[in-house]
Order: structure tokens, then C-alpha cells, then sequence
């Protein structure tokens, strides 16, 4: 069976942020009761994507210095001549690419299969927002 | 439940082109008759991808550019040596590694849950190619 | 229904490896009796990841290459100043913030609808390791 759609609401404080939130999906699983199935995170934005890997402190760091430095914001972009929406985010969008709108996690026992280092990592490009959404999907056996 | 999968046929004209296959998505949702679930695509070749962004023509120009210069086609590939499909076409495949070949999205209400900025992109690294194809699975309840 | 989700174990033997699990996945779909599904490929780690792409030797190496060179492992990153797993392994995580944990690939008539071209791949980016995971989950029905 699939469970209603739920929306976690995040603000966002940074041009790129990494947001943990592993914890927020955890305990839906619980909440939900699913014993087996899955879960599956979508990011509804075009400059905001889903990513799993490791929290840890200096490495947040790196990732932020990799991110901006891939895809420089400054560079001359068609899209920020015009920007139909005010902003000057063609980076963002270009970096877009390379990452993906959606992950599927097994759940097994009624347990996110997450292995001991992963964390699941809203991935911010364009921020700071008021108010960003990560749709959440349960699905599965009770 | 799963309904059959549906291949979506498509015939590119560019080395690298961004075809728009949003509304063929949304139609097949609304006519499977599904309330709640989920959909996914799936790109069944190795040089051509699904993403999930913005629809805005100058953007578009600077995705190509920038797809076009992250790999260039011109280096010096072993698999480009003695090619055995008879394309020089190893950039594509390393521009893939980035690249994911599904995408799942979720159906709640019978309603695609697309946000408002987003388009179901199929990205051809390869072209042009007289066909190529994208699956499309829909799952869930009626 | 969703199946159990099974392990497949890897050893990997290079720093940057990648290990074709096709044919124990076909094999597994095959087994489970599922005749209209799918199945989800799930990294739980943070330095491997899964691709599709083709496999041909001389591909293989440009790949190597390719990631070897994209995010160096010499460079100096703040991760691997006091690496809390004796693992000097930031370009590992890096590169895999461009790649994802899970795919998803449709299963109808009892068949992995992969393309002519496709493998599965599980891409190890911190090896060598004695042993890796690779989660395969399958639903559908039978």
C-alpha cells in the first residue's frame, strides 16, 4: 500500500546548504508501521536535490567548496541576463544535473536500510529560502 | 498494483539535446485512473539520461554548453579507439556516470506532485538517434 | 508485494573499482516469480554508489580515469586531515555527491527491462574493502 504523500518544510540559510534529515524520516517509518517496503524522498524544486552520505563536519566544508567551485556562480550564464524569477541561479540549475530529484531507501523490519555512515541530505543550491519541500512516499506491508 | 509499462518513443537531432516529455507523463498518470502512488522512468540506454529541471530556453543553451564542455567529445578515449557500435562516443557514457538513469516521482489525488518549476527532462548524450525509448511505470491504488 | 530484501556481498580490489551485478540481479528477478514489478538497486554506503552504463574493457579504464581525475584524492581537503576512519577518503564522498545510492528498473513479463547496452554497475570510490553491500529489493506482483 502506498501512505499519504508527507511534506517536510525546510528553510534554508545559505546559497548551498547540506540538511540533515535523516532523523525526520526515521521516525515516520516508525510512525508508519510499514514492515516491508520502501521509502522514496523527492525534492519538487529545480535547484534543490536529494543526496546520501556522510555527516561529518569537515567534510560538510569540503562539499560546499567542491559545489561552489564546480559550477561557479559568477560565470557568464545565458539564463542570468534576463532571470524570470530574479534570481541569478543558472549554476545551481547547471549543477542540477549532475544530482538527482529523487532516492528510494529499502525498509526491512520495519527498519530504514541506511547503512551506519549514510545520512539523507536535502541539498540546497539556490538558497537562502524561506520555505523549501522534500515530499516523503512510504510505501510497503504493515 | 503495477500497471504495464509504457514505452515512450522519442527521435533526437543533436549531439546533446533536452527533450521536454513532461505532459506525456502527466497524461498517462491522469488516464491510468491511480489516486495514490508513484511513477518512474526509466532511460534503458547507457547514453542517455533522466533529470528533473527548469524549462527555459536560455538555460537550455547553457545546460548544452556546459554538458558539452564538462566532457569534451574530441579527448582522446581508448573506447573511441576501435569503436564497436561504430560511434565516438565515450564522453557520453562518462557524462552518464553523472547522471542517473531513473527517476521516481509521486502521484497523490491522481496529480503528478511536479513542482511548479519542474520538467521530466530525457537527456541524449548520443545523438542524433532515429529512436530511443523511456519507460514509464505506474504503480499504486485506483 | 514487496519481496525480502536480499545482500549481495563484494569484495573490492582497487582504490576506484567497478563490479558488474547484473546478471545476480536478472537472476534474482527471475527467481522471485514476479511477473510485473520492479526491483531497487541500494547502495548503503557512502563512498559506493550504483550506475548503468555499458561495460566494454576499453570503457571500463576511460571511467577510471575519468573519476580518478575529476575530484583528485591528493587534494588537500579538511576531511582527511584527522580522518575518524584512518581512511583518507573526502574525493570519495565528493565524487559521489554526483552520483546516487538507488536505482530503480522496471520488471514486466517476468523480465529486467534493462537496455541492450546496460549493466548494473556498483561503483566502489574507497576500496579496496573486504566487504561491500549491495541491497536488492523486489515488488511487484506474481
Amino acid at each position: 500500500m502506498f501512505f499519504p504523500c508527507e511534506t517536510i518544510i525546510l528553510r534554508t540559510a545559505a546559497p548551498i546548504e547540506i540538511i540533515d534529515v535523516t532523523e525526520t524520516v526515521r521516525t515516520a517509518v516508525q510512525n508508519s508501521g510499514i514492515v516491508q517496503g520502501q521509502v522514496t524522498l523527492f525534492s519538487p524544486h529545480t535547484t534543490a536535490f536529494v543526496c546520501l552520505n556522510e555527516k561529518e563536519q569537515m567534510l560538510q566544508r569540503d562539499m560546499l567548496d567542491f559545489l561552489h567551485r564546480l559550477v561557479p556562480a559568477d560565470t557568464d550564464f545565458r539564463h542570468n541576463r534576463n532571470p524570470i524569477d530574479g534570481r541569478l541561479n543558472a549554476h545551481s540549475h547547471l549543477l542540477g544535473l549532475l544530482m538527482t530529484a529523487s532516492q528510494t531507501i529499502p525498509v526491512a523490519d520495519g527498519r530504514l536500510l541506511l547503512g551506519g555512515w549514510q545520512s539523507i541530505f536535502f541539498i540546497e543550491l539556490d538558497g537562502p529560502r524561506d520555505e523549501r519541500q522534500l515530499l516523503m512516499q512510504i510505501s510497503g506491508e504493515q
